[in-house]
């Protein structure tokens, strides 16, 4: 079955960007670079949540990631601004449930702390990613939000970065 | 000059215990103890939240950290239920930074998120170091309180243990 991903770049103190969304404090770098170069080709659909999304239509829509099927998930927004993008209002884990089963490439959920909270606490998160930035930001929104349960995890793989990245992925254990 | 670092065991979602202070989620392992054993070789001071230090009270006192100075912040506890202990009521960044000045090993900041963030916005603190266990805890005690600045670090070290741990350690810049 494809897998769910929930994958993003987080300074150590787990913000994901600083209180006005900017994330001027992200390096870059060959290592990262390629290593999402390969990622990318193992998905086909991206999952957003609403106030991520935002963020990407200021920065000029979420098509950029590529030839993939992008669902935003939200209440209270009835129609994209972005023809590349697809509101949903139904139940995020439930829609996600019906996704996996469909034949497809792994599926990513992008950002949104908020939304990769609820796809973790429902249980259709198989693996978690992340790019662990040298920094404290000290403020800034938040990659993870308290949940309800404890969510345990094997380690896949670490790789150092030469810019002081520390590259960590988990396979979520049932 | 003597180093002041501040380390720690944490959740991937940077919690230091539970909710109710256990720490049950804690992995052991050679590595760790290897390292541990290696790290305590270099210290000969340890600095405690008063917080922490309570929780320490609870498990037979501060004492079982072998023959180290141990000083506790605290501006409401006078004096110390413990003989290993010294309370010190005065400001801990002005305190840390005459410590600093006196010869000896490195000085160790123990647990206490709160203590360690007042360290680190004090610019006292020279090293970082976090043992990150493959868990989500969900909720608990956290490691990092907001902080007014941003702190900028350089990546000293990453090691894989075989039990899913990853072991970090920072450079603070300055």
């Amino acid at each position: 079955m494809r897998k769910v991903i929930f994958g993003v770049a987080n300074s150590l103190d787990n913000f994901i960007a600083r209180q006005d969304h900017a994330v001027d404090w992200l390096l870059w770098g060959k290592e990262a670079a390629a290593f999402m170069s390969q990622f990318w080709k193992t998905i086909d659909t991206v999952l957003w949540g609403r106030k991520t999304y935002e963020v990407a239509l200021k920065g000029g829509g979420v098509g950029s990631y590529g030839n993939v099927k992008n669902y935003v998930f939200s209440k209270t927004i009835k129609k994209s601004q972005d023809k590349n993008a697809v509101i949903v209002s139904e139940d995020a884990a439930k829609f996600v449930r019906k996704l996996k089963k469909q034949k497809g490439k792994d599926i990513c959920v992008m950002g949104g702390g908020e939304l990769g909270k609820s796809l973790l606490e429902a249980n259709v998160v198989d693996e978690i990613g992340f790019n662990i930035h040298p920094v404290l930001l000290g403020s800034g929104i938040p990659l993870f939000h308290a949940m309800k349960r404890q969510i345990d995890l094997e380690l896949l793989e670490c790789r150092q970065f030469k810019n002081g990245c520390v590259l960590v992925r988990y396979r979520v254990k049932r």
